[in-house]
């Protein structure tokens, strides 16, 4: 893929994804025409502000006229109502795609209205962090991280091979994916944490025996770590929770079964049992810090970063 | 306190926190002469190229000959044997204090040994990296953070005045606490937050639907953040699980509690309850970057230290 890879790319939401999307195309060249589109006035002023692309619009529908691209990044409950919305005004030919983070729901949510005339590939970019709106974006996001593709038996070979090219302009590797194995994937790798992450912040500030107050002054020990995720974008992650409920809920119960392993063995005072555990974890951080999917640095590099 | 604030300091325990303080000690000039003490003669030999110290010695009771401060930081399970093994040794008039994550069970431990003529303090400095080892210390790792003090009531004012400022020299701030209090702060803070990584870090691994390598190829959507805490010292950490049971029962039941709370709202798609969790945690991420206990940056500043 060369530069001008599409004459004419609409993103439909603007946020940290479609921020991050819209900077690499100008970076890169990968666009003749980008097209911003997001239903709040407020948020689109700011992508004008941030010179993020070249036209902004309200209305989807009119957003996608004309483009060869068009890629939606909204909370996964909205992907229906967009679809809907822009079904009628896509250009023959066209690719439409999302970055959802769960593939079965929004599929059964876009296709439906999706005519025979487009090309549609659902699509999920592994990048991310817990700032959110157009101001969080920014470029390389999706630099040496996984893109999973979830294309269809009958997806045309060349679309697909395009849309492969253009998250590689960006840095990614692409992966192919089943709908509902990517999504008991991401069920592990990213909702369980982001929910447990939810949760155990939740129990601390709910805590009578030790004030909120104390939670933050000693996060440094372990909490603070989950603090971050647990700062993500509210309707982002209930989306995500309602709709991949059948793979988070059985990654959960496995979780709570080896948590309950665990609590027993601190119970009986089975301290062989924690050991082994505690070992084989370390094993799976090497792992991956050499497969470049985290920094080697100890605590995430922080110290390098703190100004004290 | 200026320098040379101790004639003699003997470190027994040489890891993480051992070597960090040997090395702001030898930085801010605290101590006139300091002996390094560990059981492992690798360790030893280690902790002698590194430089860390005027002395290195094998045997506790020799190390604390004449030592005015001896600092134990050991895996809290071995603060007994250490506390029977110097306690015949000590200079009257000297400070002992630990380092350790657990309090009531140390003082359990280490208090009948102790004899009435030295100062027995017990501490535990809130900082850390998932590191450990000698090699993994450095200059600084306790600046800005807090370090709690669990004196007695008849501990002796002066003494506690001389270590706390000690510790303030290393950059801390000094908080004092009951016993039970810190075993219970630390439990949710710190010890349940380093169980969960360790347990859901095991229950990716164990999966039978989503293979190892996927789960490192796609940590970057949250899962890595945990396997950072769960590559801990597998002894230190399960000394902590053993040694601060009760506490850690007690949050691990609050925990679950809540996390039965959210996948009954995730079964019945209560979209609210979800949402209004999500939205509470992220005000107290912005607490504790406010508290100066986290970084600012987005992802705890990775992307800046991503070489790709």
């Amino acid at each position: 893929m060369g530069s001008m890879a599409f004459e004419r790319v609409t993103l439909i939401g603007i946020g940290l994804i479609g921020s991050s999307i819209a900077r690499d195309i100008k970076a890169k060249g990968l666009a003749g025409h980008v097209t911003i589109c997001t239903r709040s006035p407020e948020t689109l002023k700011r992508a004008e502000e941030l010179d993020l692309g070249d036209a902004y619009v309200q209305s989807a529908a009119e957003a996608v006229n004309g483009a060869d691209l068009v890629i939606v990044s909204v909370p996964v409950g909205a992907s229906g109502s967009v679809a809907a919305e822009i079904a009628p005004h896509l250009k023959p030919g066209s690719i439409v795609t999302d970055v959802g983070s769960t593939k079965a729901s929004v599929i059964a949510q876009m296709k439906p209205h999706m005519p025979d005339t487009v090309h549609f590939i659902p699509g999920h970019p592994i990048a991310g962090t817990e700032k959110s709106g157009p101001d969080a974006g920014f470029v390389g996001l999706f630099k040496g991280r996984w893109c999973i593709l979830t294309p269809f038996e009958d997806t045309n070979r060349q679309a697909l091979a395009t849309l492969k090219a253009f998250w590689e302009e960006l840095g990614s590797m692409v992966d192919e994916m089943e709908p509902l194995h990517h999504d008991k994937v991401l069920a592990i790798v990213s909702h369980l944490p982001h929910l447990i992450a939810y949760n155990i912040v939740g129990t601390a500030y709910d805590l009578e025996t030790v004030t909120a107050s104390e939670v933050i002054k000693y996060s440094a020990s372990g909490f603070r770590d989950f603090t971050r995720l647990a700062a993500s974008d509210p309707t982002m992650w209930r989306d995500v929770c309602l709709h991949n409920k059948d793979a988070i809920l059985e990654m959960l119960a496995r979780f709570s079964e080896d948590l309950a392993y665990l609590q027993r063995a601190i119970r009986w005072g089975e301290g062989d049992k924690l050991f082994d555990l505690f070992t084989r974890t370390r094993a799976i951080r090497r792992s991956i810090v050499e497969a470049g999917q985290d920094v080697d640095a100890p605590d995430f590099g922080r110290h390098a970063l703190d100004p004290k």
